[in-house]
């Protein structure tokens, strides 16, 4: 994915300037897909309400999906940054696997259920679902890294003696992800930590007797 | 959900033919939601393509939404019919949970993989992510009838002590419902019968070791 770059060696005053521009591309395109839909959002449109030019887009990124999913990228390191996360891209490991899902299930309801973040997610989330080259573009930048994390915690248990050896990793994460996602998606029950806590202990127990 | 009815007494030429008109709407209504988009879709546009009156869609229904989920709904008959199922409203009990939930999983595979169901499908899917009204909809009368189903099987486990007694039904179903709608909604991976087998096997022992 494209990063911003300023150019060779600026002076501060214009790394402030990029900077400021940079932030109000991101807010611009955020807002604007919350409130028309991914097909009717433009690079037009978006740095109109940045107050750019839309050649400063074009010199940073090549389409609006590419603006979008390093919007999305920066509004979750935001929110995890506010959450007290010391790194948005670590699952805690304290030994308990329970406890260190719980923990991170939790942050995702509080981010779930904040306003900034839900109404640009629905709208890539629901253009992901009819347009396949978006969804899976959303999918592999967007949602497999963080997935990845899940997968990276269940090893590490895994190699702790915690969860079986024959058990796939990324097949297992999906016992706590889908069921939060599809509540969230569509509207199949209410989101709370009692759920999500539910959620891991069944994964990790089971629901057959013993 | 208002049902097509025909005028009292109808002669036998004027049932076949409400029927058959009632097979166009259904049938234009779900080709039109896959080719614009639910937004797009209208109930004159569907009366044109079905080649019947306008008024004649107002008489049975009162919205396109309506005229939608029955589409559905005839469509997952249609489905289940076809796939030998004897009652479409029934998940087998012989006694084996885990055999009983991968046949009727093997099923939602093949459904989620047939084109006549994708594509109408993933437009009103997506649009209930973004219009929480529809969406809500969508999930009261489509998909919580057929969780519903699932709650009543994990019941009947649980009696007949195959399962925990201090188990959720509504919520244990998502363990294998909801990782197979978010692969299918989201392009999470791959959806196979070796997956959602393996769904249901993580889903009844847990993935922790014993």
């Amino acid at each position: 994915m494209p990063k911003p770059h300023a150019p060779d060696k600026p002076a501060p005053h214009a790394a402030r300037r990029s900077e400021k521009s940079r932030r109000a591309i991101y807010d611009a395109a955020l807002a604007l897909v919350a409130e028309v839909g991914y097909p009717r959002t433009t690079i037009e449109g978006i740095a109109a309400r940045a107050g750019v030019g839309k050649q400063t887009i074009y010199r940073w990124w090549s389409s609006k999906a590419d603006v979008l999913l390093e919007a999305f990228l920066d509004l979750s390191d935001q929110a995890s940054r506010e959450a007290g996360a010391q790194d948005a891209y670590v699952i805690p490991d304290t030994g308990d696997l329970a406890a260190d899902l719980k923990a991170v299930l939790r942050l995702t309801v509080d981010q779930l259920k904040d306003p900034r973040f839900e109404a640009p997610s629905r709208a890539l989330a629901a253009e992901g679902v009819v347009n396949e080259e978006l969804g899976r573009t959303f999918m592999t930048k967007l949602l497999e890294p963080s997935l990845q994390l899940y997968v990276d915690r269940v090893r590490a248990a895994q190699e702790a003696g915690q969860v079986r050896r024959d058990i796939d990793p990324r097949i297992a994460l999906e016992l706590w992800v889908s069921p939060l996602a599809q509540r969230w998606l569509q509207y199949t029950g209410p989101i709370s930590y009692e759920y999500t806590d539910t959620l891991v202990d069944y994964a990790l127990h089971g629901i057959a007797a013993r």
